[in-house]
């Protein structure tokens, strides 16, 4: 039976954390080692965080997550996948995350797109999330957690932590 | 007990037959009277809809509908309110939706806005839209037909057709 999949955008999709640590270096002069900023969270993790997250282009020129693109060409002919982006705290994000998946997933239709600030209101069967917040509010059977270096050692009953690789054979 | 009620913007919030009256009139030079278009879809109401929804400034600019921001005060006070409105297929409007709200409702936070294409995935307790589509897929228990010329005649067993003001005393 087709199940509804919510799926994240940043730190799922998109590589937030290679665009973060670019960003940083830019800025500071310093790059970062992802292994060092294991456990701890972005804004603390980046001294340059929240002007990133500001910057034009920040969101239009993010990486694509490894796999991620396969993985969805597959959840996507298979299952019901609707993207649910947290980007309404972000307003000048919204136009560059749409153009963002035009480009990079343009399979993706418009009808299958949504921006919120959070995400407890919304139905499906399962949701792939890097946030815990976001997975521990959700209604839904199936939560996982997509592995990424600020959730290394977040752990909750009813979550899973993956990756694209794992999460494909889950479904 | 508190109810979580999922507003729609236009037609709802924005008086979007303001607007596209004013825009046809500028585009055409013909004034249209809202009582001959009742029962017909917009795109049929307005030779230049399609143009009028994609125009830099169309949502931004758009007119209050009368009696929302009060209505909206009320119901934001004594339940959980989330903004809903189908943006994506038209991505420049994403943005000026979001400014018009933060110019004209500047108590709603963007924790409350949700951008989406389709809106039965969201759960919910009452939905406010003027479309009959989006009440008819929605699996909460209040559904109102936000009263709009367009859906003069538009019935079903479980809908409600009202306005502001008869909106505030059902809650």
């Amino acid at each position: 039976m087709k199940k509804q999949i919510l799926i994240d955008m940043d730190g799922v999709l998109a590589d937030i954390y290679m665009q973060l640590v670019n960003y940083e270096e830019r800025a500071t002069g310093k790059k970062l080692d992802l292994k060092s900023l294991e456990g701890i969270t972005e804004s603390k993790a980046f001294s340059t965080y929240r002007e990133c997250l500001s910057q034009k282009g920040f969101f239009e020129d993010a990486p694509v997550m490894d796999g991620s693109v396969e993985a969805l060409e597959y959840l996507n002919e298979k299952h019901r996948v609707l993207i649910v982006s947290a980007a309404t705290e972000y307003p000048n994000s919204l136009i560059e995350k749409q153009n963002w998946l035009a480009k990079n997933f343009p399979f993706i239709s418009w009808r299958q797109i949504v921006f919120c600030g959070v995400k407890d209101f919304i139905r499906g069967d399962a949701m792939i999330d890097d946030h815990l917040r976001h997975l521990e509010s959700f209604s839904g059977q199936t939560k996982i957690l997509y592995a990424q270096p600020h959730n290394v050692g977040s752990i909750s009953d009813s979550v899973v932590r993956a990756d694209w690789r794992e999460i494909v054979s889950m479904f």
